[in-house]
């Protein structure tokens, strides 16, 4: 019975607004069969939700994702 | 002192978008009353909060719901 | 597809340490059946998991729970 | 390692539709403060993740939030 | 900057209690090195929290997990 | 109504195992402050849901973070 919860930042993929349907069909796939794997786990009984997050409500280092790299 | 997080995937209601604002209002009524009736927590303290999560963001069996479903 | 995230604070039940088993069966019940009511949602795609929060863990009003109902 | 995640009504800020990014960084840059003041954890290792939740998915008091306000 | 959450039923491993910090290691590595692969999101960016969640804190099919597998 | 949870590692305070409960008091009127200062959030609908997370159970970079530390 796992549930994983995927949380990224909306960016990337072939525009630059995030990843495309084939990529998180990647992402879904990839963790069911992980936890298939490692632990047994059905994937009949697996739930995989992914949300992606807008930069500006994402923090790292005490500031939006955005203005965070560009002190790297 | 309860919060709900309900998480569905986006789809049905009338026009197969989404549930209705009045669906809403009794599925968070119905979680509210729920946890007053069997464990007498007070609506007065007890948070609701829906997602509708993106079908292609939602994965069961390893793969998206829309692939999944054609599996059945 | 429904997951639903039940948060309460660990308290009441028979012994005061939280709810029995008999009652956390009536929530999962109780919300997988509304789910299916309200927005034809089947049970067997609906997760439900709930956890229990130690008193000093949540906050309301700015206060632990404890602190906070001294107020009331 | 912190993550904190911060859910809020989307309503409020200079339109009345949630609020600015200034806002947001000020939310980010308080919460790593916070953490790093009273617990001593690395900025470097601090997420925030901010979530706005449209009314109507946002029960209180056994109502949605607009419906609840108006029995204040 | 992504974010994984991963809750499992708290069984299974070697004395049926939970799995291993070897096998959490394993999961840990898989998702972080599946957000690499796919998205290309750095480790050094990612967090992985791990829940184990107790047997009756989990419902399938409008039942505790326990009573759901009696009637598979 | 916001709702606030903070998830941190298992570890520090004065035994090495976890913030005691006035750390945890601090967080809860912080996090609650800063709500109310920056959006005018009111402390009445903030809800603050502390939650420690085991060191194994935590993961950075792709190891569990006492692993990860090593590596610094």
């Amino acid at each position: 019975m796992p549930y994983v919860n995927i949380k990224i930042t909306k960016e990337g993929g072939p525009d630059g607004t995030g990843p495309t349907d084939a990529q998180k069909a990647e992402l879904i796939k990839g963790t069911t069969d992980l936890l298939e794997r490692v632990l047994n786990k059905p994937p009949s009984a697996t739930f995989v939700v992914i949300n992606e997050v807008a930069l500006e409500d994402w923090g790292f280092g005490g500031l939006p994702v955005v203005e965070y790299r560009k002190t790297l």
